[in-house]
């Protein structure tokens, strides 16, 4: 692929300052960048490395200031680069075709445009549709559904009867519908609750290596539309998340709580079971959040109190053993002062 | 399975509020439940929902208030609700057989009466007994053991000599057996330990997907009968985990840490190694603690501190800030107080 | 293998204190050793077992007491065990051979002094060299490679072009190369960055079970010679890991953080974005760290601080609620003294 900048500028609707002519080939990071090269910033922070860099031409943010340097000005430089690398390094497609070493139970339906490489296994009743990618070691269990064009990377396991959406992508060793974690009389009994319910994953959802989402104990996990899970992530029974909600890596959420859409949970924080988490919560990382929040906070902290809150916590934590002397020694004066007081 | 309530009142030992000659076919949760359905209230907070729920008849506890709907009062909802769905949802049996693209090296013995899906390997030495099941994508390594009607889900790996005790369930992507991380001189050689131990099982454990129990450097890591393990637990060389225990997901326990009986380690909560946990000590969760425990204790908190006193903690952290301005001003007050009483 | 403590002594360079003539002939831990095994002590908090242990021969450092038992003081205990155990117990060597029963795509290079077992997938472009061992459900992309001598266990992914130096050890169930957690307009747009980057894993690598590194979303995620990786640990797009550190269990790294040679990072601790950490850092374990941190610094604690200073304020915490009575009852003896001192 090789494009002159104001042929980029015209794709990604951005306005060149420089040289239009000039010609870019690769995307690369503005370190690295060099001839041919188109590099990016997003994070203000790296500015100045716009007078270092040798890529051809870099694409910013407005109110970048000019150093000589070929920009191509863009609202948003990182939704920019996204659609920069879909356009230099598309997708490789797969030739569809069903392998003869997948091992496929009767019963089960699969698209003829689907890709089952060798290796994967199908249960009886599932039903794979057109599109869809099933890598090695892929496990779809009895009765479950992959939707169009959604990609299955190599040793994920979905157990039976769960249901995947159309353009999903589960990367490598995610668990779908594993039982949720339900003892009575946990310690003591620890009598199993078997888990009947499923998980459901709506279209449009991204889901991290080696992530796990339990299926629900009588109905469902579901994971909505949009959803964007990270690597490592532990969603237990009956869970519910909304729509465009991102979950960061190594986060973990309790049973049956249930988040709106369009949150934001940092890295391992862990969300306790039965809570409400409305719209629009962010929620800080390796916070511990076990009360209900209502829509758009910005929670933080072991315990659950507002981001701003937390903020001023955390900058007298590393004073407490100051203040602790401090109280001390006031302590003693008062007593100075009202024996003085007293004596008169 | 059709049943009436009267019949169910004797299955499960509890007593009908209410007509006893409804008849329930399903068990949904009482948002769902509808004409035919049994549902329950195991948690007291959602008492409320049994005026608006549809189900036909609701499993409740003793002492909950009728509100015209048949009740099926048991002594333990949860456990009545494990009882029922054993017996309205009962494990689908699969038909034994050895599937002729499992991959099995000489010298392993596995039983007629096992069921090895397409895609297992076994290595030589290894010992799969009767009723065991083994999916697809299952590693067992040499000499081996999984002992009878143990389910191992897909893609879990057992390494060499580890042994898996009776009715074990091993979740989809769990790993028995890799080495315990240990290396001398951390940083600077990083020599490796040989880890020649192995992992024990015993008999009624379940662990979720994806957690890992790594082999013990000379003896074994062994996690004792009828442990529950969520997903995502990382539990280290050597660690010993005592009956009935209960570790909740994301859980990490470092290497030599021996915990008692009847523990409930909640989600996320960190222990240190070579530290010793008492019978029924429960820790909260993403507490980290690096002491021993003595028996019964509940502990919580980065630092391990009786719960009482973490609860305390936890409701003065956010008063922080508001604290060290009240010594500030408690320290100019003081100032102003001995300036006056000294000038007498 | 039966080696008189004398022969020990010759081989680890260390010197016997009692019989020299004593046979070993297993390596166990001090608790189980009896007639014939080597034990040690390498901890000086278990010094006391000397006295109690069966074993025929202890391994200590200088400096321990003897109690009448047969000893083998070596300047380190635990590398000597390593030593030892490396002697006792080699490694068993696998026969080289590639099985008809893996699945190579045409175009991918394979030395025939590999052992590549059965259910292997390996992609076109991909290169194995001579000495690397693949076992069952191991996944190999396109264009991948995998170095002399290194091992992956059951159920290993790698992406395609991940780099794979020598002597690499990536336990069952790690994920090398899934995509970065990268989408613009997150919680919203949830566009999705390509990542068309890669992993490069430099020779004498060991990754604990179900770790998983991303790609890098243009360059490289880079883990350099000699890292140390527990399992479970989830590391971002983008981060270089430098020569010999050591990351302890369930770290979470988030993407575009940088780490310098001989770092330590403790279990559950995360690493915020962007961040540089110096060489020869140690970071406690459930530690969030935020901020860059100079070489050589040893920080704790959820926000950042130096390790001392973490420490006291620990120290302080289970006094918070103590302290926060404290400064009421100032108050109120102040106020009452403001009084007394007004009123004269």
């Amino acid at each position: 692929m090789r494009k002159t900048l104001n042929e980029m500028a015209a794709i990604l609707n951005g306005k060149v300052v420089g040289d239009g002519l000039v010609v870019v080939e690769r995307i690369r990071g503005i370190d690295e960048a060099g001839q041919g090269d188109l590099a990016f910033i997003a994070n203000p922070q790296y500015r100045k490395k716009l007078e270092t860099t040798n890529a051809s031409a870099i694409l910013v943010s407005p109110g970048t200031e000019s150093t000589g340097k070929n920009l191509l000005v863009v609202p948003d430089p990182y939704v920019a680069l996204g659609q920069a690398l879909a356009l230099f390094y598309p997708e490789e497609t797969e030739s569809a075709g069903i392998s003869k070493n997948a091992f496929i139970e009767e019963g089960a339906v699969v698209s003829k445009e689907a890709t089952i490489y060798p290796g994967v296994y199908i249960g009886r009743g599932a039903r794979i549709e057109r599109g869809v990618v099933l890598y090695p070691g892929v496990f779809v269990g009895r009765d479950a559904v992959i939707d169009e064009r959604s990609v299955l990377y190599p040793n994920v396991t979905v157990y039976r009867r769960c249901i995947i959406g159309k353009r999903v992508v589960l990367h490598a060793g995610v668990v779908v519908g594993a039982d949720g974690f339900g003892f009575a009389g946990p310690g003591e009994k620890n009598m199993k609750i078997p888990q009947v319910g499923i998980v459901q994953i709506d279209d449009d959802v991204e889901v991290g290596a080696n992530t796990t989402i339990d299926r629900g104990t009588l109905s469902k996990t579901w994971i909505q539309r949009g959803v964007k899970i990270d690597n490592l992530v532990q969603i237990g029974h009956n869970v519910i998340i909304g729509e465009k909600s991102v979950i960061v890596a190594q986060v973990g959420i309790a049973g049956s709580a249930g988040l709106g859409k369009s949150c934001i949970i940092g890295g391992q924080a862990g969300l306790g079971g039965h809570i409400i988490i409305g719209d629009h919560v962010m929620v800080g990382g390796q916070s511990g959040v076990h009360e209900d929040v209502p829509p758009g906070q910005v929670v933080s902290g072991t315990l659950h109190m507002p981001h701003r809150n937390w903020l001023k916590v955390q900058a007298c934590l590393p004073r407490l053993p100051e203040m602790r002397k401090t109280i001390t020694s006031l302590e003693e004066r008062i007593e100075k002062l009202e024996k003085r007081t007293e004596d008169k």
